[in-house]
């Protein structure tokens, strides 16, 4: 026998704490260049402080500033008026990975992982060694708690470095702000992140402070807070094995028929007597005395009940109005602006929802319009209210929009790829929990649901973007012709003029009438074509 | 104030265990969809006992079943002839997430994480609950133990159900058998990970019965172990400051230049002083004393310092002739074969080292020759030996591909896309540590210096393909030529006969050596051309 025996790989063999795990992996957590890393600082940051105001019931008034120190260093601050955050809590919120009040529950929030800003301090303290910095108020007439703080890779605990209370550095009645300083580079990135943040977060304000000094404000369009999103029960479909056997061990129910109506949304008495019934099961027998045959047997009954949706008061969308009031803020020079909310659909017992906008026809992309080959349209890409600014082409939002026949709406497209054209098109997924192809929340995985809602969602969009194309063109061509027949009317009626003997100007008024008609009767019948072919 | 306060948030706050993340993130393990989660099962025991094989010093002999249990339910089981694992080391090592012998150290291995087998178990007890069933055999004469477990998403720890010693389950002398029933699809997917693994590991005998029955056996085209990698020092080039913070606190070296010298491959006596000197600091300063600043400069100092690529040892590459041997072996019919292993580079401290191998001209591919427009090339990824079957387009490797202008190596290339042709492609990045855009392990991260040294092993196959072909299309002129003259050349000599009054024969016998070699020089000039052309 070899080299090495089970007795020496099994001393070898040890634990791997998490943060060593993404220390190592820091591009899983989006950490993959200088560009990105500096971005994600900031959105991490301005992500809790959406969360953490939004569920306080306070109207966002965030911060942001941005300082070069030297070279490729820089600062990130960002600082909200939010609810702040206890003593006991900052050091774990911002110093150990995978701990926070979201992951445990179905409830649409930015943050959901309980990794993100912690991921920051990792990143910092790996480029720089510099701790962060954090200082939070939790109300009026409190005190200023400061803490310095890293990351302890070993362990996956924080470890602080300083703690004490302070009279400055939050300027309000309560609030957090926080400093880190890591290894970056400054690119525009930045910036689209905190407008598209804008758009899908119309109560925000948002005072944005580049590394060259320039300050910008992204005021309010809309001064109310968003419905609370409520936290929700699963929904039947999707369930999988392992999660419904956890759930038939601790639930306080004593009936299956209980356990179905408590434990689930959207499954009333009516539902669970059914479902009970199609698992062949008896209400009689114990929820966590199920075996493993009988809870299969529960899992295909309730795939195949037939339950309401989700409810709609578990999902927070932008909303069709709000969406397109902040479009047409954003793009006031737009020549069509649109959008759609669509219902909620399941994926793995995941509610969800889709909303499309589109912007068309936006003046920097018109010097292309000559051209018979157009740029691709702007995809912009939201999750849960958040802008994804990276990994477009892994992502299944992109694979809708690709996989819908633009040509039908009077797009142009090559094959499978993006449409061309002078058009911007948002796409937003809210869901409780929404599925990304990795830690560092850039790309939606490609769940056939997601995709296919998405789909449809986007043709809703692309019938009312067709309608205003159709309606453009007929109006170009109408013109198009009146433009060619006034330049040859004059000669045609003098002509006439001579052989009928007619006033040259009432002839003309007759063959403008005339023409003008039949132009009229001919589209028509042109269109009626098209659209035939279109939907064929 | 709103309606939720930081004392509220602060009740919620807990801690995610690293099982209960991946458990609703198994899209992040490779666990999306039914095929593809089959695959990953086999991929995962066959990776391990790979590694443990080669290891151990032990020609690998693999044993691959599948069965089809009930509609959409298989049972894999992976049997080898390892050395077997220790008893205690069996539950964590199969139902424990982030734990395993591959991570802390600096050594080409298939496994890296952790995380892998676990994740199997994971997703068999979420599918169906079926626990993992282990027998381990550590030497001749050596009980059997056989193990079933799952692993406590709450506590990522191992749950035994059972546990006892047998007579049955390993044939040979030592060896460990899995197996796993989980949801999943079967596709020709799993196949041909078996055939690619074959191609990468020379040495490997491979043993597999598909669903249907089918047995299929996969013979060695090499008998011998491939030299085992060396456990390295990290390099200089590429050092994070936390890093080197981390190496600094806990290095046993009193002086700087010691610390360097043990600490790091490619640095000797006179490199470490330069660093020292160049960095502004003195030898008599204790290693762990070094301030933030201090640290940067030291940094920079190793950064800028002229030192040695990695060693090669620390490295296991396919090897230029094995890899040629084995696509030899698996195409016979190709009309040309070629393969390149390049030099180590380094990229973030971590030394890699990239392969690339051509198969050109299949039978297969042939239909479609006459086509204007062929099909773009197969490109087979592997990493470490392990072939990388999805996420193509996320891939570094691919975009180093898509980013060569194919057309100076004589193939058909659309934008940047990948060429086109008759061909195969086959790219090997073998590393300490293969930076993966997600956990699943599928596509390697776009590192500039992964991407740069790709190319370059690209353009160094294309060269060679390139004068294969330009050979090829030389003959290819020179035969259209030659049945040209030869249709024509009969009534040529004819008339000519006539007109001359010499034999046919003789003419004809003429006729051909004169145009024979005019069509020789003329060709000979037309490639300076192209060549040039080529090059421009």
């Amino acid at each position: 026998m070899g080299k090495k025996t089970a007795e020496d790989f099994a001393r070898e063999q040890k634990e791997i704490s998490v943060s060593e795990f993404f220390e190592k992996n820091k591009h899983l957590l989006g950490f993959d260049n200088p560009t990105k890393s500096l971005l994600m600082a900031v959105k991490e940051a301005v992500d809790n402080s959406l969360d953490a105001c939004e569920e306080a019931g306070i109207l966002p008034d965030i911060v942001i500033k941005i300082k070069n120190v030297k070279e490729d260093i820089y600062v990130v601050s960002v600082m909200d008026n939010g609810p702040g955050i206890v003593k006991a809590q900052i050091p774990r919120i911002l110093g150990k990975l995978l701990y926070g009040s979201k992951f445990h529950r179905l409830k649409q929030s930015r943050g959901q992982q309980g990794i993100g800003i912690s991921s920051v301090t990792l990143y910092s303290q790996l480029t720089t060694g510099v701790p962060t910095k954090v200082w939070s108020k939790t109300g009026n007439g409190k005190k200023i708690h400061y803490c310095e703080l890293h990351l302890n890779t070993q362990t996956n605990e924080p470890d602080i470095l300083k703690q004490e209370e302070v009279e400055k550095g939050i300027a309000g009645e309560h609030g957090t702000k926080i400093e880190m300083e890591m290894h970056g580079r400054y690119r525009k990135t930045v910036e689209d992140y905190i407008k598209h943040t804008s758009v899908s977060n119309p109560f925000v304000k948002l005072t944005y402070t580049a590394p060259d000094g320039t300050k910008k404000i992204f005021p309010r369009s809309v001064n109310e807070l968003p419905r609370t999103p409520k936290t929700m029960r699963p929904h039947p479909h999707g369930m999988e094995f392992g999660t419904l056997k956890k759930l038939l061990q601790h639930t306080k129910s004593r009936t299956i028929t209980a356990f179905l109506t408590n434990e689930f949304s959207s499954i009333g008495q009516h539902s669970a007597r059914a479902i009970v019934k199609g698992a062949k099961l008896s209400d009689s027998q114990k929820p966590h005395e199920l075996d493993r045959v009988q809870i299969e047997k529960l899992i295909k009954s309730m795939q195949e009940a037939k339950v309401q949706r989700p409810p709609t008061d578990c999902l927070s969308p932008i909303g069709n109005k709000e969406l397109e009031k902040s479009l047409n803020k954003e793009y006031p020079e737009a020549e069509f602006v649109t959008s759609i909310t669509r219902d909620p659909e399941v994926y793995r017992g995941f509610p969800f929802l889709i909303e499309v906008g589109i912007v068309y026809g936006l003046q920097e992309k018109k010097k292309k319009d000559d051209d018979e080959r157009q740029s691709t349209i702007e995809l912009i890409r939201f999750a849960n209210k958040v802008p994804l600014l990276y990994q477009q082409s892994a992502c299944a939002l992109t694979d809708a929009v690709k996989g819908v026949d633009w040509r039908r709406y009077n797009m142009q497209q090559s094959g499978s790829n993006l449409p061309a054209g002078p058009m911007k098109l948002v796409v937003h997924i809210c869901s409780v929990w929404v599925p990304f192809v990795s830690e560092s929340k850039e790309a939606v995985a490609g769940y056939p649901e997601i995709i296919k809602e998405t789909k449809l969602a986007i043709q809703d969009a692309g019938r009312k973007l067709s309608s205003f194309l159709s309606g453009k063109r007929k109006a170009g061509e109408q013109k198009r012709r009146i433009q060619m027949f006034d330049r040859y009317s004059g000669e045609v009626a003098q002509a006439l003029a001579v052989l009928t003997d007619h006033k040259e100007k009432d002839i003309q008024k007759s063959l403008t009438e005339l023409v003008k008609s039949r132009i009229h009767i001919k589209e028509e019948f042109t269109d009626d074509n098209t659209e035939k072919n279109g939907e064929s």
